[in-house]
């Protein structure tokens, strides 16, 4: 069952968004999340290929650039995933500070998978008629929520698009991770979550980049401030810590955090033809991963994508990533 | 002037400790640190040549094996650096953890510099009669202190030998930290130091090592505990840190990982002999900005360390450190 909303005056003429309500769903991990939701959103013409598009953690169903996605560099009309000829679903993740069911503070909810997301795309695909999807587009958290659908459920995704993500988290990647959340639960155990949050997304700053990038940006000297020396860079990070903030939920981050890390998929169990791309430079998935995971894979494809963006590269690589949706899009599929 | 200790019972016969102290310490940064104390040990033959080893920021003036020192890989009797033919001088860092001057609990306490370390150590070679020193041996903090020891004293040391440490932190590896210190401010401003310094040091534990040793180490699978998942690597990451709020304060860490990331030096100001060490796996220091350095000082050599260690190369690789310090101690001296 999915209540659809109206369609707001600024929105592309060809948007609509809804709300999937389900009773129960069974969680991966164990237990169940009672009367679960999941929001999303379709924007492109009414009758073209649909196209999932997922990202990172804190990615939303707002995906393209004429909505303010947080894909618009990739997605949006004459980009690579092109509205014009695409119509792309996006969707408020299980567990994050969109739409969706989602950890109230200070409340217990269950571990989250990301094959729970996938059974509630699943769900959703079911209750509007949208399956099989023409590709799934993930990339980071959305590449692992890709993998898990395409092996639970085959025959809702004709082809995937993998971005920097493999069948299971780095242990370094992991590492990294982990501290951010201790970080927001020891801000939670002394009542300030946020600002144990806007420190988590400052570390998680320094592990989407890459060393090249901050040198370029960052390598001025420190100057006085507040009675101390001041760096560059820590202008840089605590802003955008401050930022997230304002826009992400502490107990939503440790959840989903968290999902990334225990995923674990085997992919001899993923029969759909799967594009891999793969960032060099990305401090969180190294490349030899991506390599290992497309030798398993039964219809896996490698692509190298060198950028001083390193794990953010999907979010940054418009142009570069143009050939490489077109090959996919147009490509093999089940 | 400068204060003897009895030698203990269990330490090495030709051992001997003291504190100089200092009337006051005019600082790099500005102002003056009043009634400066420095304690140092001497480990060794007292006519052998003078080797002054330094370490990273928790290093302190108990360096070689026979006295359970923090550098007993490299240190002591047939060792790299072998306490039979060299006497080793080890301190404890302004600011630090040990014996010598450092901020007091909730104290205001100066900013502190490489500069300042190295103009104390220039008192305490005047005081006892040390200088030249055969060599400064030189890691991660220690080899910035070495290349100011040698800028500001270069008739001090005859030699230096610099591991993983460059004329300028790395900003990404100051993004890191800063995070680190940050941490710990968080803590303290909830009244709970010592819970940050522990998240602190997990943080700087992801990167002191490599992708690569983490995976060997880490790649089990989450267990049950607590009532939510845990993964192997967090098991070590704040093992680690419980261990360092042991020995560790939080404001000397603040102190001086602060004074880490305000270095800078002018190679072409450093007119000793220098052997730079390098370790491509570094996630702290990149190989790139060790070959810059080198290519700036007046008398620098590169030598290339592959170490699946990463930045703890130097306290790990005791034997392929072997022939670096050879080459070095018996090498083109001032």
């Amino acid at each position: 069952m999915s209540l659809k909303l109206k369609p707001r005056e600024r929105d592309p003429e060809a948007s609509v968004e809804g709300v999937l309500r389900l009773p129960s769903l069974a969680l991966h991990h164990g237990g169940t999340l009672a009367k679960a939701e999941l929001a999303w959103r379709l924007v492109g013409p009414p009758r073209a290929p649909i196209v999932l598009a997922i990202g990172g953690i804190s990615g939303h169903r707002r995906v393209a650039a004429e909505e303010d996605g947080w894909w618009a560099a990739v997605v949006g009309a004459g980009r690579a995933l092109d509205t014009r000829h695409f119509r792309v679903l996006g969707i408020d993740y299980l567990g994050g500070s969109g739409g969706s069911t989602a950890p109230a503070p200070g409340a217990t909810f269950p571990t989250l998978s990301a094959f729970d997301q996938a059974d509630a795309i699943a769900a959703l695909l079911a209750a509007e008629g949208l399956a099989p999807l023409h590709a799934v587009a993930g990339a980071s958290y959305g590449g692992q929520v890709a993998l898990a659908l395409a092996a639970r459920h085959p025959a809702l995704a004709r082809r995937l698009l993998v971005l920097s993500a493999a069948d299971r988290s780095h242990p370094l990647a992991s590492a990294w991770r982990s501290v951010e959340r201790e970080i927001v639960r020891f801000g939670a155990r002394h009542g300030d979550a946020a600002g144990g949050l806007k420190l988590a997304r400052a570390l998680a700053m320094c592990t989407y980049r890459t060393p090249r990038e901050f040198a370029a940006r960052f390598g001025g000297p420190a100057v006085p401030a507040n009675g101390r020396l001041r760096l560059p860079i820590e202008n840089y990070l605590y802003a955008r810590g401050e930022a997230y903030v304002a826009r992400y939920r502490p107990e939503s981050f440790v959840c989903l955090s968290e999902s990334i890390d225990l995923f674990r998929v085997d992919p001899r169990e993923v029969p759909v033809p799967t594009t891999v791309v793969a960032v060099p430079e990305d401090q969180l998935v190294p490349y030899a991963d991506l390599e290992s995971l497309v030798t398993r894979l039964p219809a896996g494809r490698l692509v190298r994508l060198e950028s001083i963006f390193g794990h953010d590269a999907f979010l940054k690589e418009g142009e570069a990533l143009r050939p490489i949706f077109a090959d996919c899009l147009e490509g093999p599929a089940r």
